[in-house]
C-alpha cells in the first residue's frame, strides 16, 4: 500500500488537536503582541514580489491575557530604508489603505494544557499589503506601533544580486529527506570495494563542489518538506506545512502573505521554460512549492490549479503553467473529490495546449515542442525496488485514468527527467530552463523504516543524475547548465554493521536475534555487490547485484515507533506500527522474524520522523564555486538566483510578455523605486 | 567514572573469542590462499617506506581445507613497474632473501561455528621484506606464485606528488566520531536563531571548503579509530585495531608490515616539528597512530616507547619524539604495569630533554624552546561539561602523578592546542610544523549515549579552532598554515525533536513519557540559548546559556544497547546498560525517570557503536581548494602530503639529519631507483 506518507498523518493530527501549528507558542515568528510578517531578520532578492501582513494580538485568557482580549485596531506602521525617513506603507509603496480584518484563534500553552483541553484564545486585528517589492539593496526597517506605545520592529535585508545570467539552465535535483549517511549507505549497496578501494562510485561522488545547508524552519528546528522546499525556491523560510507564504494566524489557508518563487521570477524576467518531475504525487510539497502559495500543503486541488493558472484570489505574478510536469497524483486530475472544484484537470491542462501522458509509452513519444503533462498513477509512484525487483507489489488499483486496475507501464525518475529536459530545452530555446527533479520516496520510505526501498530510490536519483549529465552533453548544453543536487531535510538514519539473516532466523528469542548483528571487524564487506547464482535483476551497473544477501546491512533511525526489526529487505512495503485505540503499537505482521524495538517517539506516531542534520549540496557547472562551505537553505535560492541573474532594480516583466503578449504581462507589483 | 570507552571493550571481547579480527573471514584482505601484503589496489606516496609480507595459507579443516594443511614453503614473488620486466624482490630492492617464518591461526566461518566452537585452523608459511620504498610514480604489479601454478596479483599505484611545500604548517583537528549531524546539533545548542537566522555561527561554519571522506576499513565497512586514524596519517587503509601497519595473521602484534606515517616523512624530509594533543589518554588510537606501528592498538606501553624512541625491533625511520605531546594517560608514564617494561616514562621523556607538565599551571609556563610533555590525568581527560558545569564529577582518583587524589588543575583542548602551537612554532622555525589536535570524547560520550557530553566536547573543539585561527593570526602564520578539521568515523546520531522534561517526569507509564516528545511544528526552538535566571556558567559565547532547559533536544542513535531515555542532561556521566551473566541489560540507575528502549545491538555490547556515514572535511589555508568533493580517508593524507611537498624520487633524509647529525639520519630504506 502506497500512502501519502510524508507529512499528511502528522498534519492531520495537528489539525485535529484544534491548535494547528501554534501548539506551545502563540505564534512562532511573533513573541510580542504586535506581529510584522515577514518578520525580523528576513532577506529578499531585489524586485521579488511579496505581501506584508500586520497582526495585533489580544489574548483573552492564559499566561499572556491582555486588554480584556480587545486588539488595537488603530495600529500604524512605517518603513524606512537604511537611515532614511520612516514613511507609511501607503506612501512608500503607493498603495491604498487596506481593509481591517479580524479573527480569533486558539493555542495550547503546553502538553498539560492540551491534556486538560484548556486552550488560550487570542483575538486579532490585521491588515495586509498585497504584492509589493523592494528594488534597492540595503536594510529596511519596518516599525509597527500598537496599544499606544508598544512597538515591534523588523529589519529586512535586500541582498545585492547579479542581473547578468551566468547559467542558461538550472537543474535542481532534490532527494527528499536525503542525508550524507544515506548516500554513504547507497554507495555501499551498489558499488564494490576491493581492499578498501571503490571500483566504481556514485555519480554524486564526482561532483567537484560540496556544501552543507541548514534546513530548520523559521519557527522550529525540525522542518517538514513544504516550508523547506519553499525556502529553497524563494529564499524565505516559513512554518511547517506552509509553502510560498509566511504563515499568519488567520483561519483561511489561502490568504497568508505570499513570496514570489524562483520559477515565477525566472518566467517574469527572462521568459524561461520551467518544469517539475517527482516520484511523489505532483501536488506534494516539493514539486508544488515551485508554484504554490498556501498555509496548508494539503490544499492539493487548489495548488494544482495555481500551478496551471496562477493565484486566483489575489493579483499575483503568473508563470503560464509548467512546460513539463511529470509525476504521480491522478487524484487531483480525475474529476471528483480530489480535484479543484471537481473539475477534470487532464482536460484543463489539455485546453491550455498540453500533451497529456498517462503511461511511459505515451510519455516517451510526447512532442517536445508542446507543453507536457504526465501523470502515471493515482498517488505516489511505486518505488524503484518494487518496479524492478518486486513487481508483484504493483498489483494495486492505481491507474491514473481512474479505472480500477494497476498501472504497470510506469516511467522512473530517469525517464521522466530526461523527457523533461527534451521538452524544456526545446521550449526554453535561448531563454533556457529551470527543472526541479525530486526523488520523493527516499523520504517516504525512510518514514516507513523501509531502508532498502529508500536506498533504491536514492540510487535511482544517482542514476538519473548520471544520465542527465550524459544527456546535457549530447544536447551540447552541459557547460551552460548548473546542476545542483541537494535535499530538503534529513532522517536520523545510519548503518552500524551487518546482520546475518540466516543466524537471526534460526534464533527464537529476541535477544538472541540481536546477536546476529556484526559490528566493527564483524561488519565485513557489502554482500549486495556479490553476484548471486541464478539472480539477475537486469538493473545494470550502479545498482546492487543482490538485494537479499545472507549478510545484510544493520541500520536504523534514532526516531522510531514501536516496530519489529530483522534488517532484511522487505518483500512487501513496510508498515512498522499499527493502530489500537488511537495509539500505535508494533505491527506483528511486519518482519515477523524480527525482534521488537520499542519506540522513542510519541505513541501517536506511526512512522519515523524528520531530523535536524544539515544536508549536503552538490554543485557542478556555472557558479559551482559559490556552493562550497556551510549555509542556510535560503542561501541555495540566492546562489541559484544570482547565477540566473534575477536581481533587478525595477519591475521587469519582459519575460512574461514574450508569452502573454506586450503590455499584458503578469500585471505590476507595487514597488518602491 | 571515565573509562577507556572507545574500542577497548569490543577489542577485548574479540580477543577472548579466540578468533581475533578474522571472525567470519579467514583473512579480510586475502580471499585466495596466497596473500600479498600490502594487497591489491593500494596507493603509495613516492619514497614512502614500507614493509612487504607474503603469506601462503593451508587450511587444515573447514570449507577451504587444502593440501592437508601443509603450506607451500617454496613460493616465489616478482615485482614489475608498469610494463617492465618482472624481477625478484631481492633484485628489485637489492635485499637479501629473508628467512622463512611459520605459524598457525584459527577463525570461525560464521556465528553457528562460533556457537559450536568449531574453529577452522590454518597453517602459514611467510616471508617479510622490511623497509623498502618505491620512488617513481606509476603502477607496480606484484605476483606471488605458490602451490605450483596458483598466483595472486597485487597492483600498487605510486601517485605523482609535489616535492614543493605549499604550506609551512599543518594543523589537523580530529573530532573523533564527529558527524555532520552532531555539528548541526551542537550549533543548535550554542547558537541562537531569530526567525530562522542564526545570530552567531560555529567556527566550522566559516570554513570556505567542505568535503566528505569515506571512513571504511580495508576489509570491513565499519571502522574503529585505529585504522581510520592510520589511513588519515599514512594513506593506507588497514584493519580494525591496527595502526601504522597492514594486518598479517601472525600472532606477534609488532611484526606486521609497517607503513611510514606523515610525521615520520615530514621529519625525515624537512626536519619539521610535530606534536599531538588529545583529550584522550595519549596512547589512544588517534594520537598514537602518528608514530605507532602495531596490529593491536591496545599495546599502549610499547606504543608510547615508539613515540619517544621509534620502532625498536626493526630498522625504521625515526622522528626524535614529538615536540609537543599533551593529553591524558598517566598509566603509561607512571612506572608500573601500564608502562613499557615497567619504566618511568616521565623520566624517559625528561632524559631526552622534555619539560614535563602535570597540570594546567605548569603547562602554561612550560618553555616553548624545549620539547614539551604534558600528562594531566590517569586516563581520558574529564569532558568539557564536567570541567565547566558539573565539577563534582571530577572527584575521582585521577592524578597524573599516581597520587590517590583528583586532578583539578586541568587544561582543556584549547589550552593544550594553543600551547602546542607556541612550542611547535618556536621549535619548527623555518621548517614549520605538523600538529594533530583531537577532541576524543565526542566519540567516547556518543558510545555512552551521553549526547550532551559529546556535544559539549564538540563545542570545545569548535572553540579551539576559533582560538587557533586567532593565535595563528597573532603569530603572523595564518596564511602559511593549512587547517583541516575532520573526523575518523561517525555514530548514527541525530536530533529529531524536543522533549518536555517536566511533562515526561509527571507521567508514570513509559508510553506516556514518550508523548513528551515534540516533532515537526512541536519541536519549537532551542531553549539552550535562552538565558535562565540565576544560571551563569561563565563559559562565554559559543556555548549554551542553559544546559538543562525544560524543553531539551530529543536525539538518538539507531545503534543502542538496552537503556532508559529521558533526553535530559545527565548530571553524572552515563552508563546506559549494565551486565548480568555476561550480557548487557538496561541499567535502571541511569535516567531512572526515563522510559525503556530495548536495544538493536548484540547483547554483548554495553554501548553504542560506530557507523558508516561519510564524515565532513573542513579546510582553510594553502591548498584548501583541493579538499572539496567526496573522497576516501586516504586521500586526506595525499592532499596534506602534497601540500607539504612530501613526494620525493629519492631517499631524502636531510630533515632527520638536522637533528640526528649528518650521515646519522634515520638509516636508509631500500628503494628501487
Amino acid at each position: 500500500m502506497l500512502l501519502r506518507l510524508d507529512f499528511t498523518t502528522a498534519f492531520l493530527a495537528a489539525l485535529l488537536s484544534g491548535a494547528s501549528a501554534q501548539t506551545f507558542r502563540r505564534f512562532g515568528t511573533c513573541p510580542t503582541l504586535g506581529c510584522v510578517i515577514p518578520p525580523d531578520q528576513q532577506d529578499f532578492l531585489p524586485g521579488q514580489e511579496f505581501d506584508i501582513r500586520f497582526e495585533i494580538h489580544a489574548p483573552k485568557n492564559g499566561s499572556e491575557a491582555f486588554n480584556n482580549g480587545v486588539p488595537d485596531e488603530k495600529f500604524t506602521a512605517t518603513i524606512a530604508k537604511d537611515r532614511g525617513r520612516p514613511r507609511s506603507l501607503n506612501e512608500f509603496f503607493k498603495l491604498k489603505e487596506p481593509a481591517l480584518e479580524k479573527w480569533t484563534f486558539s493555542w495550547f500553552e503546553d502538553l498539560f494544557a492540551q491534556d486538560a483541553n484548556t486552550p488560550s484564545v487570542v483575538n486579532v486585528a490585521s491588515k495586509a499589503y498585497r504584492r509589493v517589492a523592494l528594488y534597492e539593496p540595503g536594510t529596511y526597517t519596518v516599525t509597527l506601533n500598537y496599544f499606544s506605545g508598544k512597538t515591534t520592529t523588523a529589519k529586512w535585508t535586500v541582498r545585492p544580486l547579479a542581473t547578468r545570467k551566468k547559467a542558461k539552465n538550472v537543474i535542481f535535483f532534490i532527494g527528499d529527506g536525503m542525508t550524507t549517511n544515506m548516500i554513504t549507505a547507497a554507495r555501499l549497496l551498489a558499488h564494490k570495494t576491493i581492499n578498501g578501494k571503490y571500483q566504481t562510485l556514485l555519480s554524486l561522488d564526482d561532483f567537484p563542489v560540496l556544501g552543507h545547508q541548514m534546513t530548520h524552519s523559521i519557527d522550529t528546528f525540525i522542518t517538514d518538506s513544504a516550508n523547506s522546499a519553499s525556502a529553497l525556491y524563494t529564499g524565505h523560510k516559513s512554518t511547517v506545512n506552509a509553502l510560498g507564504v509566511y504563515a499568519d494566524t488567520s483561519p483561511d489557508p489561502l490568504d497568508d502573505p505570499k513570496v514570489e518563487t524562483i520559477v515565477e521570477m525566472l518566467f517574469r524576467i527572462w521568459g524561461s521554460a520551467w518544469g517539475a518531475v517527482s516520484t511523489a504525487f505532483i501536488a506534494d510539497a516539493t514539486p508544488i512549492a515551485l508554484s504554490g502559495h498556501s498555509r496548508l500543503r494539503s490544499q492539493y486541488g487548489v495548488l494544482i490549479d495555481q500551478a496551471l493558472n496562477g493565484v486566483a484570489n489575489y493579483s499575483w505574478t503568473k508563470t503560464d503553467g509548467p512546460d513539463a510536469y511529470f509525476g504521480g497524483g491522478a487524484d487531483q486530475f480525475i474529476p471528483g473529490s480530489g480535484s479543484f472544484q471537481g473539475k477534470d484537470y487532464y482536460a484543463e491542462f489539455a485546453r491550455k495546449g498540453y500533451s497529456v501522458s498517462l503511461n511511459k509509452t505515451s510519455l516517451l513519444s510526447a512532442p517536445t515542442d508542446k507543453k507536457a503533462l504526465g501523470i502515471f498513477c493515482k498517488n505516489n509512484l511505486p518505488v524503484w525496488l518494487d518496479r524492478h525487483i518486486f513487481p508483484e507489489n504493483l498489483e494495486i488499483n492505481n491507474d491514473p485514468s481512474g479505472a480500477n486496475k494497476s498501472a504497470k507501464d510506469l516511467p522512473g525518475l530517469k525517464e521522466m527527467t530526461l523527457k523533461a529536459i527534451d521538452v524544456l530545452h526545446s521550449r526554453g530555446g535561448k531563454d533556457g530552463f529551470f527543472l526541479m527533479s525530486e526523488a520523493a520516496s527516499i523520504d517516504k520510505q525512510m518514514h516507513a523504516l523501509d531502508y532498502d526501498r529508500a536506498l533504491g530510490d536514492l540510487l535511482e536519483l544517482d542514476d538519473t543524475v548520471r544520465a542527465t549529465i550524459a544527456k546535457l552533453k549530447e544536447l551540447r548544453i552541459l557547460d551552460d547548465t548548473l546542476i545542483v543536487v541537494s535535499a530538503d531535510h534529513g532522517h536520523g538514519f545510519d548503518v552500524f554493521g551487518s546482520s546475518d539473516t540466516k543466524y537471526a532466523a534460526a534464533q527464537t528469542e529476541d535477544r538472541a536475534k540481536r546477536n546476529a548483528v556484526g559490528v566493527y571487524q564483524n561488519s565485513g564487506l557489502s554482500q549486495y555487490t556479490e553476484p548471486k547464482p541464478g539472480v539477475s535483476y537486469n538493473t545494470g551497473a550502479n545498482f546492487p547485484l543482490n538485494w537479499d544477501p545472507r549478510y545484510v546491512i544493520a541500520a536504523g533511525l534514532g526516531a522510531n515507533p514501536d516496530h519489529r526489526e530483522d534488517y532484511g529487505v522487505g518483500k512487501t512495503p513496510r508498515s512498522p506500527a499499527s493502530a489500537r485505540n488511537g495509539e500505535y503499537y508494533v505491527n506483528d505482521k511486519d518482519r515477523p522474524e524480527g525482534f521488537v524495538v520499542n519506540g522513542t517517539l510519541p505513541t501517536s506516531e506511526s512512522q519515523g520522523v524528520h531530523s535536524l542534520t544539515d544536508v549536503p549540496v552538490y554543485a557542478r557547472g556555472p557558479c559551482q564555486e559559490t556552493f562550497g562551505g556551510t549555509y542556510s537553505n535560503i542561501d541555495v535560492f540566492y546562489k541559484i538566483a544570482n547565477c540566473l541573474g534575477l536581481g533587478h532594480g525595477r519591475n521587469v516583466t519582459e519575460g512574461a510578455e514574450k508569452r502573454f503578449g506586450k503590455g499584458n504581462g503578469t500585471g505590476k507589483g507595487k514597488g518602491h523605486d
